[in-house]
């Protein structure tokens, strides 16, 4: 399968998949190891079936200019534990109030919102120190710094969780377009777009590439997040008994409600569509990043 | 004042402090940038009176170890960073459920839990990218890797948070000296010796005499949470009408609710002259780091 002269997607995301798992359950501590209920929560939500979307960008960035060699995975696994962090909290409760995530409970569900809150705070100090302590093997500490200060401006209160901050703050009579993209680029867009900056940097790369990536991963972000928004609605509308996504989307500010259904997704694809033409100029080297712009747009959850 | 013979331990704090908030201030996003309510919450939290006893620490360490200038300043304001992230968590409904910290509301009460959460959140997340932007300038990115390892690992889900866990599950009536000294010694002690440890770190000192102030810190940080449970223990059997302290501190893990009030005084004094000890060696130059060791067994708040 693997000399087949077309490249296989499917198969080139699958292995990335599985070496970034296999990272994940060597750099988290055991579940034995005291305190196990807190051990436990941060594999519990880490494991939950994720599909590494993050980390794939990361590493195909990565290869993409020039990268070779497994240097990437402790950035990769970083940017993943940060993720899983920011959907423990966001679903807490006080915020989203989601009791199921990829059809498992939610992490306070299982483990109380006490525990729920400290699994997210310790896989963010969790990602921050896998990246000092494994990043300068393979790229030295000047590097890492680069990689460190892009993450944690990507994810800070100018970033990720100012997006979520504006999100739960508004109601969706009051989303401009304005807010509304101030909270997708923000909430979903900073980290996708640092995955992939950081691939780059990992890889030693230009500074004229690395910021084509980040033009590609803002415009591949936020129509990530309309893409959500609009796979939400659709469920919504087509199960009303169940309610629970309904209710949870109902007064959020989002892309369907703002601009209705079909114009969002025509706004999705055309930021798709510009996405790709911003990595014309890598040629072959841009094939895979554009392949996963289009599994973004054609995605069914 | 300042050219007095006798070393004045309260004019060095306050100079300290003078410096910390000044720093502090220029390097917390301005409450009037988008989006307003998380940076009001960040500053609110940040600058309500704490005593910025940690950064005090690590500039005196930072200073005995032979360490000049504003290197530290940095590292100092991260660290208090951090602490405030931990307090804001500690206190929300979930965990702890206190109303006033300090004689002001908690930030949850102020602000709401959701802005609460993601304050702590972008707080930690500040501290670490302050660490990155700032120190590598002083000390070069080496220091600065490994000045953020020893952070990281302290607050992490083997030190602090790993503390406030177990904390949080475990009742008076289960707690052993041994999980209280376990508790205590990474939700409070590992900040502590890591502040300590950091002021050596960027002091650029030798391993042997960080490792000295290792020792000194575990005994310090213990001797200081378990002053603060005497005073906790003598405020609410004090003011019983009021009641808040006593239903907050009801069936919590202390010393006092394990070893009584007279022998949990007696260990932190031991505790407090065993630190001192340990700095002998030093001479001079443990002065001021010894003094501020009497200052926890002192306290009267």
């Amino acid at each position: 399968m693997k000399n087949q002269a077309r490249f296989d997607l499917k198969e080139y995301m699958e292995e990335i998949r599985e070496k970034v798992d296999s990272a994940l359950d060597e750099l988290l501590p055991p579940e034995d190891r005291f305190p196990q209920t807190l051990h436990k929560a941060m594999r519990y939500s880490v494991f939950s079936g994720g599909k590494r979307f993050r980390p794939i960008l990361c590493v195909a960035a990565f290869e993409a200019l020039g990268g070779k060699g497994e240097g990437i995975l402790p950035a990769a696994c970083a940017i993943e534990l940060i993720h899983t962090y920011s959907l423990i909290h966001d679903d807490l409760p006080c915020m989203d109030d989601d009791d199921m995530r990829r059809g498992k409970p939610t992490s306070h569900k299982v483990f109380g919102e006490a525990v729920a809150v400290l699994a997210g705070d310790a896989l963010l100090s969790l990602a921050v120190e896998i990246l000092v302590k494994k990043l300068p093997y393979y790229v030295g500490c000047d590097v890492t710094t680069r990689v460190l200060d892009d993450l944690l401006e990507a994810i800070g209160s100018d970033g990720m969780v100012g997006g979520q901050v504006v999100d739960i703050m508004t109601q969706a009579e009051d989303a401009t377009p304005e807010i509304i993209e101030y909270i997708h680029s923000r909430k979903t867009g900073c980290l996708i777009t640092s995955s992939l900056r950081i691939g780059g940097i990992v890889a030693n790369a230009e500074a004229s590439l690395i910021e084509r990536l980040s033009d590609f991963g803002r415009k591949v972000g936020l129509a990530f997040q309309i893409v959500d928004d609009i796979l939400d609605a659709k469920g919504s509308f087509g199960d009303l008994k169940s309610g629970s996504q309904l209710d949870r989307k109902r007064g959020k500010p989002t892309y369907p409600a703002v601009f209705g259904l079909e114009e969002s997704e025509r706004i999705a694809k055309r930021l798709i569509d510009e996405s790709k033409r911003i990595l014309e100029p890598l040629g072959e080297r841009g094939v895979v990043l554009k392949s996963l712009a289009d599994l973004v747009i054609n995605r069914k959850s």
